[in-house]
């Protein structure tokens, strides 16, 4: 399929700065990328919110009568609301009429809108989340799977995370053998809790992804893993504390950089540099969490995503359908099921 | 006691420095802190380590004739080598001829060897590693336990981890009435995996400690929570990663401060704050990790701990002695055992 084919339907209605901020990132998408972007939501305040120059070729808006908020129980308002946007945008990928969703509202109600409409990818038990980390090499992400979606979990959900994760890895981000990771307490193979103790030997037996053993917390950004498979407990954990450390080391700067008369001059002569530095350890700059698992490509932003983070995750919706994904996972997960018997 | 009877055991052989480092830290407590330090190892090396002008009546030498290596297995090498440096320091606490003992071996070996010489307290299952991070907010800390010692947890250990890193928190690092979090994946009640789940309830229900609810992984360094308590799974992912990404981010400032002639020149008048800015974020800076519910008071540095981590231990250890928490601890457990039987 060419990339002048690829439609990305866009809940307008999620998201903290949503409607203005999701349809701002969708325009740019639509006019940079090529993709189609399908705007699900309130017609009147998607137009009201298009830039007045936008490119109407590249856009299209379909009407959903209502919204989820971010404080409703996730499984009964994706039930109740059927006509709310997640649900319309869900339901515009299981009819063909476009290839990934993007959402940056309730995620949990994005997860179960997915899980009822799309259904699951054969072979797999449980959906994950799976996020982007930069690491300390430039340009080598990491990807963390599942940080939020499982909080308990059993040693083959963990397994079919790293086949999952490994397939994105290759096909969404370019890496060529994606080198897999088990997020454990240390290197040796007799460490771990009782669930990552047994995940590592089925991680270890699997022919299909490229383990190479434990990663420990500092190994997460190390550059040395391509893929990181762990329960959703501790991959949230996780997600969030690193989330908020980049935060807290620039505000150690803003203290402490501009102290005295030589702090001072020297921070005005770096700020272009801090302001680059601020963006290497910007979270937004990676898009948004993959939903994996799920039978559509699904990617869900932040609640407090803004145009650039939209538009990096219609970038990575676009890489997954381009380099079919889906397809392969298809297939792959046949293989897995095959060989389990 | 005063604390110029106070007597800290000092496992001198235990560590990457050691004997040198271990020594030199020990040797500057006994002369700042006016505690006797007992070293305990090879009488030879230990006196070959003591600075030139050491005052000698602080210090006193227990010979030792082994010592237990990094990767020896802990529980056979503490039984086997019944002459090891760790385990005749863990003796002089039982003997009463010590107050607390510290050691920047092998950890695990640290901990078995205080559980088979000290035993636990009454009323605690399992021993925890507790560590304290520093937090966002200058001068307020945050202890976290466990940090590796317990893999799987039932949820009365957490609820026994929050009553030690409460007193711990109250009588070591001097804060009136901490406030106690449950590290969680999100904020209400109803969020968590079982383990965290029916913790949760213990701690809401216990009235020894002030729980002010579950801690996201983005609230760990915020300062708004004294103690925080998880398992030591996570706890260890945790930790490992804030140690290494203090690093991580120095290394980004490293390469992108002095690009171009500004940054050279701001990189260079900014030198003295970028030194300041590293001891911030060091965690040496902060001691060692406590070794919470055996009958003594322990400290376990970090194996790669020089002079001034083993200072600031000891001054904890001092702190945990001078302030009678081992005492306080067991009334309180006295009081809890009172109250569930």
């Amino acid at each position: 399929m060419g990339s002048t084919g690829v439609r990305i339907a866009i809940d307008a209605m999620g998201g903290d700065h949503a409607p203005a901020e999701i349809v701002a990132g969708a325009v740019r998408a639509g006019e940079e990328l090529g993709v189609t972007v399908l705007l699900v939501g309130d017609p009147q305040q998607i137009e009201a919110a298009l830039p007045p120059k936008t490119n109407l070729a590249q856009v299209e808006i379909v009407p959903a009568e209502e919204a989820i908020a971010m404080d409703e129980e996730p499984l009964n308002a994706v039930r109740r609301k059927r006509k709310a946007s997640i649900n319309v945008a869900m339901d515009l990928v299981k009819q063909q009429q476009a290839d990934a969703v993007f959402s940056a509202g309730h995620s949990g109600a994005a997860m179960a809108s997915a899980l009822l409409r799309l259904g699951r990818l054969p072979g797999i038990d449980r959906p994950a989340i799976g996020t982007v980390f930069p690491t300390i090499k430039a340009g080598k992400p990491v990807l963390i799977l599942d940080v939020g979606a499982n909080v308990d979990c059993r040693p083959k959900f963990l397994e079919q995370f790293a086949v999952m994760g490994s397939a994105y890895s290759q096909y969404v981000l370019g890496t060529p053998e994606p080198k897999v990771g088990l997020l454990n307490i240390g290197e040796e193979d007799t460490k771990g809790n009782e669930v990552a103790l047994r995940a590592h030997q089925l991680l270890k037996e699997n022919t299909q992804i490229s383990f190479i053993g434990n990663a420990e917390g500092r190994d997460v950004l190390s550059g040395d893993f391509d893929v990181i498979v762990c329960d959703g407990f501790v991959g949230n954990v996780l997600l969030k504390f690193a989330e908020a450390v980049g935060g807290v080391i620039l505000q150690i700067l803003r203290e402490e950089l501009p102290q005295g008369l030589h702090g001072q001059i020297g921070t005005a002569l770096l700020k272009p540099n801090l302001k680059r530095i601020k963006q290497r350890m910007d979270h937004a700059e990676h898009g948004g969490a993959l939903l994996l698992g799920v039978d559509g490509v699904c990617l869900i932003g932040h609640g407090s995503s803004q145009a650039p983070s939209v538009f990096n995750a219609i970038r990575m919706a676009k890489e997954a359908v381009d380099n079919q994904v889906l397809q392969r996972l298809r297939t792959q997960y046949q293989a897995l099921e095959r060989e389990s018997g």
